[in-house]
Order: C-alpha cells, then sequence, then structure tokens
C-alpha cells in the first residue's frame, strides 16, 4: 500500500500518482468531515456536500433536506444548522439528508473527483477509515487535508498523520514525504491534541468566535467509528458493517 | 517573531503575510543550498544561481565564473562542476564565482524577491542562518522550503523544522501551522536524519545515480558555520561575522 499525503486542497493536482484510481479520504477537522463522521452517527441519512450558498439552498430545498454549514466560521443566516458537530445530534438529524456547505472542505471534496473511492476522515473516525482502506485492499491511498486558504491546517495534517499511522499498523505502507510529516506531527502531539487544535490558525479562529467546544468535540480519537463514504451521488452515508 | 514555513516554492504566493518585507530562507537540502553553504566555507567569492541552463552558462562567461549545477541530478556537459557540496572544495572555487544552475533551488529562490533578506539554509548551517535572524532582530521570518515538483520533500522540511527550532531556543517565537510540522518532523529524525535523507524522493533520487556520498555530506548538522546572503546583485556571499 502506497500512502501520500496532500497538505492542502489546492496541491491535489500535483499529488504524487494523482487522484484517479487512488482512494482518497478528505479531511477537514476544524470542522466539515468531523461533522459528517458525527451526523452519520447520530442516524442522518446523509451529507451532501455543496461548495456555493446558494446552490446549496437551492438542493436542500428541492430534496427535503436539512441545509447546514458555514461561512466564516458561521451559520448563515437561513441555514438549519451551523459547522458544530454536536449540533448534528439525534433530534436534529437522524433520518434526515443534510446539505452541508462549507468552504474549504467542500473545495477539498471536488479536487478529489475522479477517485476510485472517497471517504471523509477526521480525529474522530480515524482507525475506521484506516480498517476500509485495508479491508478494500487499496494499494494507493491520499490523504487529503483541506488546509486553509491554500496553506497547510496543522488539524488536518494530524489526522492525516494519525491515520496514515494506523495504515502502517494493519498493512505494509509506502510513505510519500509529505505523510512522514503528517505522521511526525500526529506522533510529537499525541499526548496533547487539544493544545495542537488551539495553537493551530483554524482552532484560533474558532475560539475567537467563541466556539471552543467545537475543538474539544472534534479532538476525541476514533470516539466515532464510523466509516463515512461518498456513493455516486455525492453523497456522503455510513459505510456498511465489513 | 513569527516563523513561518512554506513547503514548497509553489506556495510562497500564499505565504502568511506574504514575501515582501519578510526576512526569507530558501531550503534546498539534496542540494542546491547545501552546496552554497558548502562553497562559501571553501573560500568561493560568491554564488549566483541561475535557473535556465543557457542563461547561466552565458552569465558565467560574461563574468568569468564557474558554471556548476545539474540537470536530473547531473552535471549538464560543459559544465565546470556539478551539484555535489563536496565537489565545491577550494582546490576547486577558492576566490572564484560561481554560477550555479539547479531545477527546484533555483525556483524557490526566484520566488523570494521582494524579501526584506534573503539567505540560502541547509542542516549544514541551520545554526549559523538561525543566529543570523535574530541577530539582526527579524520580525518575520519565511523559511522557504524548495519542495520537488510542487509537493513537500521531506529534506527541506528537515533543515526548516531544524532552523524554526533553534529560533526559538534564541528569541520568543511564534510559529505558524507549516512551522509546526516542519519542527515535529526534525525533532522526530533528528537522532536519524541521514535515514530520513535515505528513504526521502529526493535522496531515493541521488542515490539511484550513486550519489550517495552527497547524502553524507548534507546530513551534518551545523558543519558549516556559515551565513550565506544574497546581495542586492543576486549574489550569494559569505555573511560579516556581527
Amino acid at each position: 500500500m502506497r500512502v501520500d499525503v496532500v497538505l492542502c486542497a489546492e496541491q491535489v493536482p500535483a499529488a504524487p500518482g494523482g487522484v484517479a484510481g487512488s482512494h482518497a479520504v478528505v479531511i477537514d477537522v476544524l470542522r466539515a468531515t468531523s461533522t459528517i463522521a458525527r451526523a452519520l452517527a447520530s442516524g442522518c441519512a446523509g451529507v451532501l456536500p455543496v461548495a456555493e450558498l446558494e446552490q446549496a439552498a437551492a438542493r436542500a430545498r428541492s430534496l427535503g433536506a436539512l441545509l447546514g454549514g458555514e461561512r466564516g466560521g458561521l451559520a448563515p443566516s437561513g441555514f438549519d444548522l451551523g459547522n458544530s458537530p454536536r449540533s448534528y445530534d439525534a433530534s436534529a438529524c437522524a433520518g434526515r439528508l443534510v446539505v452541508l456547505s462549507t468552504t474549504n472542505g467542500s473545495r477539498a471534496i471536488e479536487a478529489c473527483a475522479g477517485a476510485a473511492s472517497l471517504q471523509a476522515g477526521s480525529l474522530l473516525n480515524a482507525e475506521a477509515t484506516a480498517r476500509a482502506l485495508v479491508e478494500r485492499r487499496a494499494e494507493r491511498v491520499l490523504l487529503v487535508c483541506a488546509g486553509r486558504r491554500g496553506q497547510v491546517s496543522a488539524d488536518d495534517a494530524a489526522a492525516a498523520g494519525c491515520i496514515a499511522g494506523t495504515l502502517a499498523l494493519r498493512a505494509a505502507a509506502e510513505f510519500g514525504d509529505a505523510a512522514r510529516l503528517a505522521i511526525a506531527l500526529f506522533d510529537a502531539w499525541r499526548h496533547d491534541l487539544h493544545g495542537l487544535l488551539l495553537r493551530c490558525e483554524a482552532g484560533r479562529h474558532l475560539v475567537s468566535l467563541g466556539l471552543q467546544a467545537d475543538l474539544d468535540d472534534c479532538v476525541q480519537v476514533d470516539s466515532v467509528p464510523v466509516v463515512a463514504e461518498r456513493g455516486p451521488d455525492g453523497v456522503f452515508r455510513r459505510g456498511r458493517p465489513r
């Protein structure tokens, strides 16, 4: 198994080997992919990421779906839900489809078009995500960090390192250079991931918005053992138990 | 002191705060900036990086300079010297100007146009490079990894982490996310940097060309205590002792 990490969505076109045919995992720890994992664990029927605000609202109306997401970290007016994982509990979303509009996460998902499979990965479901890749005998894995404004985001890189490290425990994995950086970051901070999230740019932005509780929710490694897999219709659904 | 790392030259335009006004360090461990440090330590009068082969040859002719560099890792025909640090000893280059044409290193240097100052950094001269930044009271430091084909290169990132960690020992430093990745990488491998260079893409390429000795030469942290600073004419010269 060859494991590469792309440190921000804008670098996907230069990814070693390319996206096509790879088994990709998109990672936006603060907060899109943490929210997707949490919503699916709460019994949400599926999450459809849509980048543009107006398009997201139109899709939600036509599908009878809940509309969630953020701009600048906060829920736009008229949205049913923001982008805080804890707001996606069973009472809010069980049995419902959610259209989720976020900035960096949606861009990263779009960049992964053409992948053989696409999961939403986070610290919350790192082990479940890695196990799914091993069980499908993925030969080429691309862990795609959403990043932030074209730069690497330490929260995403740490989750990529966590998933890559788990893959190494379960399969004979060969790592690209960026994967080594991600693994080193996770290993350096694994006993203080909350401290890393507090220090990284995305975490500091959330704290400045009063959303510090989201950091607590997004940092719990393997607390949401859910495989979040995108279907051909673009909707992320809970993966079947294997 | 704010310290940011740019993980590959192509990301310089998105660097936090931008290049303009920052004190920049370009890093191409395998091998351009290691070679610059080594050449200056050998008494070379200066090193002028020029990206294009033909332009480099023309500049060398007009300046009466030695012509060095590589394409695909090897010296192009007609060049006086390749890009192996050990070939830049005193007998080869003392008192001479060198025009150096390399791929990734030259691109990174060009991307740093507009910086308040520009040094060539490597593992060899990490501490000297950091000390020069502290002594000039740089408020904003940009450590620019050359990278490789638009992707991060672990050798460059490790040197950036080494320099960033040294800055933290000598000044009150605030780190961006990419700096945290670089620091974690260096810390994880600091006792086996040779192993990291053997595993990274650039190192494997050099080994495949029979240039494994270059890895041995480029991995010796702080063995070449030289400040390599670019002048207004684009030539890197040995910094004055402060």
